[in-house]
């Protein structure tokens, strides 16, 4: 009974996402055990699949389309990119109008008290009604992210992880959805110190995972038959659409939207998803027009007014001809306003990373109401330094410079006007401290821009002092919180700050709006260091494309200055996450790596044609047993290095059912008879014999073979392959994104003699490499072709090791290249 | 004296593009042969190689690079970009300042002729003028097309096609820059229906392939020793970035500038090239900004004026409440006008393309003189319509409309009036056809964007039939000559038809401009079927976000309309021009075909250590044969389907000489013995014995091979392999782009007894794939790596085909899936 045919390995991916504990939880155990100030990259966090697995079930599949059906399924696919859109449009107004509504009210009824405790001197009570007021919205929007614990912070990091090709659990739920929408709402409305923007973008990137899948895990009864798109590949295309779209609402920017998704996610550039991208996009921003036209100025079916965050016009006087909004010579100072924003920003994540570490060690392990409670400190202490600030350190600054003005910036003046706080200030002047903090972050940043009257020098300086620390304490405290706005208006009031100086002390001729713009665009840069996305978002809302050098020559400044320090903050908190995400390239010197030097060699696998019980003894029941060792996450021991939890192969012997079919084929296309004896692995095998290698034919993952058997796809022995029952693609892909478990499956139910036959189900021409290949060219292939499984295999085809995105991290690279370094 | 090391096999390339005939030429003679209507992608046009090829050389330098070095590098590149930016727009101050110096010249000149002619009736002698003034312009761009005639036409299907990833020859030479900047100027001051836009990018393309290089193939006295950047690789990323700073500087867009180069030409998304070729692009914008406001208007130091083509300011007049530029109603009228544009462009490229195959087969063959003579006749007819027009088909309007707006508009309008022309109109009228026609092309889109006084409906209808087929006229006569500006025209005059109609007969209260507009980029889309960066490139032109959504969807309905019935114009030259381009994607059907299906399995082969005396008797001796087979230019006969020029490998026996490091590396990496016996190929083997398959071990070029004869790369029989010469990377990589020939080579004065050891030199690990992959795999690693040799490997690891550019072009794929259906 010696199988004549090829010795097959199909590699399996074993590792389930199935633990309770929370990334933080898991991180903490990990870091526990290491250096103190190094967090390793998690082993549970698996790559999305986007290659395209081209096995025999998509081939009925593509048999049976036709052009048509190839057209429809494409009409599908613009109406579903549509439907994020505007959905992610309506997500936008919901959150904005409710926002508004909130804070007006909260400012109305205390602004209102205040002007009356000016004058009885009860201010206390004052306070204690903004303080009741901000409580309370704190506390409902920190017990939603009690609920869901990934919808804190900004979402950025998850969304950027997510688009580099990380798996993380539960970031595109519906329930993170709802508590995250809901939670910014009453955070931002609780006036917090965050903006609404990161949420957005999470928000519009669940809506495109979710709305093409037609069901729901969250709400189980959410279930349609719909067939479509249950893939990691559909899947990731429309999460870009979706997060572009939330950027395209948040900002105004279509643009700028779809760049970012690309920036972070587009693995190649393709015409038609860009095409699509910046459809949702547009979809989304004008969808939040058409609604905000229509509700706040009763403008139905105009599209005039741009997105959640608006700069307003930047346009200088009519008929002064002197006025430039920026000159060559102020480009000077931009580089140093960039320079400068580059130094604070990194300030500003080194102690927000800082405070973030203490709390995954001192507040995470405690018990979940103890994050609450942070909550609430912070927003009373925010609340406090707000009320104190205004009424005690502002200056009464005339109004009078503002009137001097021509019609022609009239309808912007109105608007900016209306917002200024007169707190104990009289006769024609008004508090300048106050018009900055008793207003909505917004308006504030409009008030920098815009607001002709100066700004008192002192109270800039406070205010961005007060601004940077207790913005940089919030972020990381458990509600949904973006970081755009508030660093944005702490940036403004450092360039307004610039412009004053130069504008009284040097008499220069300078438009005091771009400084602060400027400024605005050197502190953001130097928090985010995003490049060319966050360039495009900023001229878009500004809608003035002459800005374009400035911002780019700030934000790149900017940027080199902060990374000469520490990495961005996104880049920060995910690497506090302990995601394995993949840098843009790999480093010059990475290349005296090979991919057999980082690979994994250590493979479990299994024949093309499997008894049952050999499966039984190796693959399956050694799952368990390897998660544990999962879960114990013994990340990179340095001095072992090996890869055990996330890919492993077990050798099977070939069953006699040989495929007759790669009979038929030419001699020159198939491998050669196998070179080994059949034999069945067992417990008494040395390490070498059961490593050894053998022709490599293709790939399963552990979740199919588990379908397979679920599903009773095998034969008996007295039988031929052919009497297998066949699985079409929808069986294999049903159960998408959650595959059974291998617990659901009941070992002792199946016939231990019975063969399965696993050719027509797995991937049987991934891409490959050879061992000799350089670090560079691995990284390339892997990044761009958004894989997950990266087989190695030798000059004559044997299969030698596997490389998967752990194996590509810049910690595994460092690790190995101190090795290589080592033996030479 | 038997090898034992593996049979190793280095591909190579064997074509040489140093024929003397024109592209069209070639293409006529392929065309004779074949069907009429299919042109068929030639076969000498070859991949440029993106693919870095990091070979013992290369690791050399990479061990001697530290950071400090590696930052230096970096530097560099950054300035280089910055050159490459500044110089683009120099290039377009210049083109710019001579058109209008010309322009003005001779329409003030024959426009006062007119005036004093309209009275003394003399007006034969003002056509006479203007004739003369035009013929002499066009005569000198016509014969500076005849010095190179790559400069003819818009230059964008070239750069599109060198983005692509083909290499063609003469595009990126500093002859065809300046044959091509100083003949566009004279093609547009000669009153042609042309546009500098197009030559505008290639231009800022040549200039990114041949700053870095510090030296010229056409001026051989530029050459300064600066050993970078001599690759494929950089100088097609340097391309991406003077392509985009082409686009930045003709339209004031330097993003859509950055994504028309990453559409055209981006293989991955590299955030550090992207932000690279954005840099390049702002640079561009501004440096031209700069001038032009210190020339111009004298204001130094301001950098308010937008690019070269300017749409100005769209805004509705202060306090008018009613005024929208846009409304949701107006959508459903932009949509009509959508499938209008793509009906007209369809119509556009239909006609433009048979006059281009009337042209091929009529005019080329001909004395060169003869393209003079028609670039001089379409010049004639051109100044005839445009006098006549003028003077006899104009209605006279009045001029009170244009002056009831308030100051806002002023600046504006006094622009837009100071170019109106009254020809025989008087008492405060205006004749709109002279207005529209007697004006440079960019004041009349200007006029048709801005201005407030009404043209006559029958003007506009006139104007753009004639506009119309003039311009289908031009665009393919021996001139540079940009298609974007003429477009725009013809489109915008129907757009304000458009609004003519609406306003007048149905009385809506519409934005006149806006109509303009969306006509303009209808047709403009119609003609040209760019997505995503002509929509950027309209809003950034239009400086006015809230264009987005309306381009946006004229442009797509535009798109879909015409591709239902031809290609864009661009695609259309490039399909006649013969380029193996390749598309964004292969259809879906062509997963039915493997790899095994479209390679070309003859190979030509050497072993890593071969006898010169082979070499000679096999791949250097069959090259010059091949090369006559290549210049018959049978392509794709169908019958046969053999890929007979672009790629051939050659065997040859493994000599004595092995490398000691490979019997160090461990087992399992290393190929299996040799399993074939060492023999010579020789005239008596079988096809069979020729080409059977031997494991792979790497690809060489044959330029390299014949580099490492030149350079006396070889040692003696009875010397090791360590005993030969050692070559640097930069002694590789010194002959770029031009390496020597094969026939530089006296084969006579080599021993044919000495050995050359390829293994340092060639290309180790190359991507591969396996012979059962589909298609739309093979496709994606090709396109996205940017490859130029793709072996397809078998199972154990014998070379059985290769796959180039030609394996994968649409017309290819279609025969062998005709071919797969008749053996099915």
């Amino acid at each position: 009974m010696m199988a004549c045919c090829g010795g097959g390995l199909c590699c399996q991916c074993c590792c389930n996402e199935g633990d309770t504990r929370t990334p933080e939880e898991l991180t903490i155990l990990g870091e526990t055990r290491e250096d103190e100030d190094e967090i390793l990259p998690r082993k549970d966090y698996e790559s999305l699949d986007y290659d395209r697995c081209i096995n025999e079930p998509f081939l009925e599949v593509l048999e049976g389309l036709d052009n048509k059906k190839a057209r429809k399924y494409e009409a599908i696919k613009w109406i579903l990119v549509f439907a994020i859109g505007v959905s992610t449009g309506l997500t936008g107004l919901f959150v904005d109008f409710f926002v508004r509504l909130f804070t007006q009210l909260k400012f109305s009824l205390v602004g209102q008290s205040v002007e009356e405790c000016s004058e009885n001197g009860c201010l206390a009570l004052s306070l204690l009604e903004l303080l009741a007021l901000n409580v309370m919205f704190i506390f409902i929007s920190s017990v939603l992210v009690l609920v869901e614990p990934v919808a804190a912070g900004s979402g950025i990091p998850e969304i950027k992880s997510y688009l580099n090709g990380v798996k993380i659990p539960g970031i595109v739920r519906l329930r993170t959805f709802i508590c995250k929408v809901t939670g910014v709402l009453f955070a931002v409305a609780g006036g917090l110190f965050v903006g609404k923007e990161g949420p957005m973008i999470h928000s519009g990137a669940i809506l495109g995972a979710g709305l093409p899948q037609f069901q729901s895990i969250t709400f189980k009864k959410i279930r349609f038959h719909f067939p479509y798109f249950r893939s990691d590949r559909d899947k990731r295309d429309f999460v870009s659409a979706g997060a572009a779209a939330g950027v395209a609402a948040a900002f105004g920017a279509p643009i700028g939207g779809t760049l970012f998704s690309l920036e972070e996610g587009s693995s190649f550039w393709n015409q038609a998803l860009t095409w699509k991208v910046l459809f949702c996009s547009m979809s989304a921003t004008f969808t939040l027009n058409f609604f905000r036209s229509g509700i706040n100025f009763n403008k139905w079916g105009s599209f005039q007014l741009p997105g959640l965050l608006n700069f307003g016009e930047f346009k200088c006087v009519d008929g002064d001809k002197m006025c430039h909004l920026w000159t060559a010579v102020d480009l000077a100072f931009f580089v140093l306003m960039g320079v400068a924003g580059g130094l604070l920003g990194a300030l500003f994540n080194c102690i927000n990373k800082r405070l973030a570490k203490y709390r995954m060690r001192n507040v995470h392990p405690k018990a979940r109401f103890i994050r609450v409670l942070e909550s609430l400190l912070v927003c009373m202490v925010t609340t406090l330094v707000i009320f104190v600030a205004s009424v005690t350190l502002g200056e009464c600054r005339d109004l009078v410079s503002t009137n001097n003005n021509t019609s022609t910036q009239g309808s912007v003046n109105e608007e900016v006007n209306s917002t200024i706080r007169r707190f104990f200030c009289y006769n024609n002047t008004y508090n300048d401290m106050a018009t900055l903090f008793f207003n909505p972050q917004e308006v504030a940043i409009h008030q920098l821009f815009h607001q002709n009257a100066t700004f008192s020098p002192v109270t800039l300086l406070l205010f961005f002092v007060l601004y940077f620390f207790l913005s940089c304490w919030t972020y990381g405290v458990s509600v949904p919180s973006g970081l755009f706005v508030p660093s944005l208006l702490c940036g403004a009031s450092l360039g307004r700050l610039v412009a004053n100086v130069l504008k009284i002390n040097f008499h220069m001729q300078v438009y005091a709006g771009t400084f602060a713009l400027i400024g605005a665009a050197a502190f953001l840069g130097g928090v985010v260091r995003m490049t060319i996305s966050l360039t495009v978002i900023l001229i878009e809302s500004t809608n003035e494309i002459t800005y374009g050098l400035p911002i780019m020559i700030t934000l790149m400044v900017a940027k080199w200055t902060g990374d000469f320090f520490n990495k961005g903050i996104y880049d920060i908190h995910i690497h506090l996450k302990g995601v394995p995400l993949l840098e843009w390239e790999t480093e010059v010197e990475m290349d005296k790596l090979t991919a057999s030097d980082i690979m994994e060699p250590n493979l479990t696998y299994v024949y093309p044609h499997t008894r049952i019980q050999s499966l039984k003894s190796s693959v399956l029941t050694r799952a368990g047993e390897q998660r544990r060792r999962c879960q114990s996450m013994k990340s990179y021991p340095s001095s072992e290095l090996r890869n055990v939890c996330d890919e492993q192969t077990a050798v099977e012997p070939a069953e006699e059912g040989q495929d007759i079919l790669q009979q038929m084929l030419e001699r020159r296309h198939v491998p050669y008879p196998n070179l080994y004896p059949d034999q069945s692995p067992s417990e008494e095998w040395t390490m070498e014999e059961r490593f050894r290698p053998l022709t490599f034919h293709g790939l399963i993952l552990r979740s199919q073979l588990v379908n397979l058997l679920i599903r009773g796809v095998c034969y008996a022995e007295n039988q031929s392959s052919a009497s297998q029952p066949r699985l079409s693609h929808s069986e294999m892909t049903e159960d998408y994104p959650r595959f059974p478990d291998i617990h659901d499956l009941d070992l002792a139910l199946l016939n231990p003699r019975m063969i399965v036959d696993v050719t027509p189900y797995m991937n049987p021409c991934p891409y490959t490499v050879s061992p000799n290949t350089h670090v560079s060219q691995v990284f390339n292939l892997f990044r761009t072709m958004g894989l997950r499984h990266l087989p190695v295999v030798n000059a004559v085809g044997e299969i030698v090791g596997i490389i998967t995105r752990h194996n590509l991290t810049y910690e595994f690279l460092v690790a190995k290249l101190r090795q290589h370094y080592i033996t030479i």
